[in-house]
């Protein structure tokens, strides 16, 4: 039934909640992304083989690309072996959907072996399983982006329900402050209820924002990427983030936030020239604190997770 | 420095909220309208006459278009006088916008005695203390559908920001059932707090209802069309309501729902057969129900206020 080739695949990192749309707006960006290949193999079951330094488990089901395998392997009427090799670029709890990439990447790999009979949509159900391994929640506001490319909005996740928003040409300036920030703690701290005002205000600025980036109006972009409700609680857990943000502003970027639950902070830019004065002060922020970072300057892929030639 | 002339318009009804863009979201239609004229008169102030049976005020500061002629007047250097005429055609208290229509006309036709001086978002500013007299709250989701036409996002009122977002054709059936409900009252019983997961779920449905309306994806805009907030609370104040939704889905309607704060109720539909199928089956709720009630079958008004000929 299955191929015998190796499946090679880049599966990227995400930017989920893009400022406003906290649970509902995510991107692919074209860097980093993970590496991942896949082949069958004779007895069912799954192997995971790592060919990175971060130590993930190799166990499937505790593992998030093992996961996402498990549920996709559910729905088949005969028993099937996977052997999946993963070589991460995309660092574990960066908060630019690391494991999002892992488990959209593996099944879609693993589907392609399997001559596509599976729909992408089909696909973030499946991935959704890394996604409730990794962070307790099955969200696709990265794997999503991640299958699809481009901007996408999960309208609803039950049932699911994912539209693709076409955006303008962006540029993403992204820094990862060497910090831990737990998906899970993020969540936590979160406010279980809002006031009606401020649900206003932020619904305001999603409807902004999806307006912006279909009527390719960067303006009304940078003027929608505001966030009242979950900024203001999550932001105290990165420290230099207002300085970020401002200075970068500055710089002339459109706007941003907290990448995913953090500690990594994008950026939305017009152009290059502003994306790397963008990432200029960014480095200088993380430089006066004295603290490890990392950055990329990229744009959005359209593509979602791509099949490499052999 | 004013014109001579007698300034004669038709000023839309509009539907506020759009079912989940509560607030932030309106469209002007077609039918009903207000018949309105303005001239200048030769002593400083407003004179307001009524040529209808609605017996409103006449004193400029209680009547909804002089509270924004009054604001208008503010901004100008020298006194000028004008003499209102309104003979009104949107029954005050049905949803539909009667209150800003009467606002949004006086100061348009004003402007126009005034060679436009001002612009639309001016304008807007000034008939919102028509608004704010009729509810208590400067809400704009009325007033800038009836002054710039089509379907407008307000994403922020202070500052304002208003958006027009482009509509495929559609077709709109309105019932007004002939019960009051005051929009202090309806703003009266919402909670000030909701639940974040709710909230989540409204942007989500607002998301979609913005891509819909700018994709020309008319099943998206009937998934999208979902209050899980405001309707539950305010559906209970309108008799029959429940039923007109199920029935006039059931006739093809892509969705609807509460017409700003009611008591109207309106449905959108793909074409006009369908748009009458669902007229005939709130027809039949509201007999059955013994209830007085009058219905609309109209399209979505693309200009706005309109001045006609003499």
């Amino acid at each position: 039934m299955a191929s015998e080739k190796t499946i090679r695949i880049h599966s990227p990192a995400t930017v989920a909640n893009m400022v406003c749309g906290f649970d509902i707006l995510g991107f692919a960006v074209n860097e980093p992304y993970d590496e991942m290949r896949i082949r069958c193999k004779d007895e069912p079951g799954i192997v995971i083989v790592n060919e990175d330094d971060y130590h993930l488990p190799t166990q499937p089901e505790k593992n998030v690309a093992g996961a996402a395998l498990l549920a996709l392997m559910d729905e088949l009427e005969s028993p099937v072996g996977f052997e999946l090799f993963i070589r991460k670029q995309i660092k574990p709890g960066s908060g630019v959907g690391s494991s999002a990439a892992s488990a959209a990447g593996a099944v879609v790999a693993a589907n392609r072996l399997l001559q596509d009979r599976f729909s992408k949509e089909d696909l973030v159900r499946f991935a959704m399983n890394g996604e409730k391994l990794a962070s307790g929640v099955k969200h696709a506001d990265n794997i999503a982006p991640c299958i699809y490319g481009g901007v996408t909005l999960i309208r609803s996740i039950f049932p699911l329900d994912i539209i693709g928003i076409t955006a303008p040409p962006l540029y993403v300036t992204i820094v990862h402050p060497q910090i831990e920030v737990r998906t899970s703690d993020a969540r936590g701290i979160l406010k279980q209820q809002v006031l009606l005002k401020d649900a206003i205000r932020q619904w305001g600025n999603i409807a902004g924002l999806v307006a912006g980036l279909l009527q390719g109006d960067y303006q009304l972009i940078g003027r929608s990427l505001e966030d009242v409700l979950i900024e203001p609680v999550r932001s105290i857990l990165i420290p230099g983030f207002d300085k970020v943000k401002k200075l970068s502003k500055e710089a002339g970027a459109l706007g941003g936030g907290i990448s995913g639950s953090g500690p990594s902070i994008f950026m939305l830019s017009e152009n290059e020239t502003t994306a790397r004065a963008v990432e200029k002060q960014m480095k200088e922020v993380y430089e006066s604190l004295s603290l490890a970072y990392h950055t990329y300057v990229t744009t959005i892929n359209q593509s979602g997770v791509t099949f490499v030639e052999e």
